[in-house]
């Protein structure tokens, strides 16, 4: 149920992903064209073709117009040729493609890993071509992620800088998965363990996708800092309402079984709570076939997890992460652009999916 | 059967890598630590712990010392601290350990690839582990090569052009990979195709190992391309002497069944050769089945391919590289590392295995 301040916001953020999506699409065709050989370079794209809201893209533009106290539509907006702090031409498209590079090649290999067959109502790029195919599309990306941040056109040391941020994002991502695998076999799972490995897994690219345009551009230290643990607060925040959506929107809005993390045993931020309270987690749901379960049954789970506290503990979590994410956002000159990387603070925690 | 001279080339370029391969090891140690998930970090040395010659790596330490005309024993070169072209010290073991990552990066997503289950007399990381550890471990290798490359600690406008280097590789290597998936389903690959994607797939990697070293010693354009034209000869030399070693070394030396490549009918530069003289190929053996192969149809074989001019074509490519990668060297001052370099040229194509 959403109210009417909740819709407000909704629609600000979704106009100015809108407004940026079509320019954000034009760059990465320029930026990846399919060239030879074809079939890699489809691969390469399939993706990224498949949609995706940009919203990454959206955050990245919006760092560098809040820097530059710059109000102005998109489209009259030469993000190619984008005033940085000494007025010298930043391309900041390049960046906003090599961060989307990077998210798509992680989505390629985390799909092949989890066995995953459909993502963004596609079928996964390993089984819409095939699993040697997946795997060099990814590490394709990857490296075209770094080929493409150079074209940024910034001063060498702060090129330097950037690249340093995305390749210690890219461990710190890998870093994330290996822990998320090892935890499925641990049942001793600290809620505190948890928030370190969805920092590492899904947070960083979110501070990388602060802190490098605003490396780019020039800001100083400070600043830099500040709008990376932006990202990391806002990148956490959105994982930990993703765990919170998976069981509290109805299955048709939500696009799959409602409660499947659940069911399939996937620990998340409430179990481990749970867990921490005493309850019995695994056997919270007594199957763990997606398709054979009962909304009676999610629905008697869920009253149990919100009995402990559990999904109270979880929104408390992701509010405190948005309030301290916009604090950190007062490095920024009050404008426009920060009012709407704000919103989207707001917006990660109050979508309804 | 090694002449006498070969033999001596032979012990020289032994000597050299093995002068270095401790100073490698250790970096190797220093640089790529099992950390924590230690699980993640363990897959990731499993290859470099594994041995390997260390060629290229000591290739990359040959080039500064060539650069800097330095003649002293490695045991007492600083390379941590090496001077570069204006007397700036320069971490050359960040650069080695970098390339050593990129290389094993390709090696365990290979071997996925090409559902190998062995791999320098262990097994290949996906058995040692599983497909996804192998996946992540070769995705963490590939972000920690940039990583360390920054620590090589040049000026920035000097590592921004070797990030460059290494990230154009790493795409030019995908590529090749997926050039070379290509081929197996065509029966028209021409021989300059099959050059095309072996200088894509193998030789650039050599190129890369020659062409970085000199770009954050600081050599002028002239001289790294000179020196990347050496590694993009020798590396090519490096798989066409391998395409001709399985057919014409025993067994037993090297190490899997002579002939291997025909009966798994691969495509060479040989039997591309041999496909264009009108010799059908894909009948030179039986059998597709390595355990079944007789000694006497591989020599049967081998004879036609002879009789074709195919095995002399292929030595005669070879040669000409070598000859041509040498001839690149010339920039170089008249030292004993370029000696080495030369030497390492020679020793590609007079190996026995």
């Amino acid at each position: 149920m959403k109210d009417a301040s909740a819709e407000i916001l909704e629609a600000q953020v979704q106009s100015a992903v809108e407004q940026r999506r079509e320019i954000v699409n034009a760059a990465i065709g320029e930026e990846l064209p399919v060239e030879d050989p074809e079939r890699l370079y489809e691969a390469v794209r399939h993706l990224l073709d498949a949609g995706g809201k940009r919203l990454r893209p959206t955050v990245l533009m919006l760092i560098v117009e809040a820097l530059a106290d710059v109000d102005a539509d998109p489209t009259d907006i030469d993000y190619r040729n984008f005033p940085d702090a000494h007025g010298e031409p930043l391309d900041v498209m390049s960046a906003a493609v090599s961060l989307e590079a990077i998210q798509t090649f992680t989505l390629i290999h985390d799909d092949i890993m989890d066995q995953d067959d459909l993502r963004r109502g596609v079928p996964a790029v390993h089984r819409a071509y095939d699993t040697e195919t997946a795997i060099l599309a990814g590490d394709t990306l990857y490296s075209k992620a770094f080929e493409i941040l150079i074209e940024a056109d910034a001063p060498a040391d702060r090129v330097v800088e950037a690249m340093d941020v995305l390749a210690t994002t890219c461990t710190d991502i890998c870093e994330g998965q290996a822990l998320d695998m090892a935890f499925e076999e641990r049942t001793d799972v600290l809620p505190d363990e948890y928030l370190e490995m969805i920092e590492d897994k899904t947070a960083v690219l979110y501070g990388a996708t602060t802190a490098i345009p605003a490396i780019l551009f020039g800001a100083d230290d400070e600043t830099v800092e500040e709008l990376y643990q932006y990202g990391i607060d806002v990148g956490r925040a959105f994982q930990i309402q993703d765990d919170i959506l998976d069981l509290t929107v109805p299955s048709e809005e939500l696009g799959k079984q409602r409660g499947s993390d659940l069911v399939e045993g996937k620990q998340t931020i409430i179990t481990l709570h749970a867990r921490e309270q005493g309850v019995d987690v695994d056997e919270l749901v007594g199957t763990d076939d997606v398709d054979a379960v009962t909304e009676a049954e999610i629905d008697e789970a869920v009253a149990r997890l919100e009995d402990a506290g559990s999904i109270d503990y979880a929104k408390d979590k992701a509010n405190e992460l948005v309030t301290s994410g916009k604090d950190h956002l007062s490095v920024l000159p009050d404008n426009e652009a920060r009012d709407l990387l704000e919103g989207i603070a707001d917006y990660l925690i109050e979508r309804g999916y």
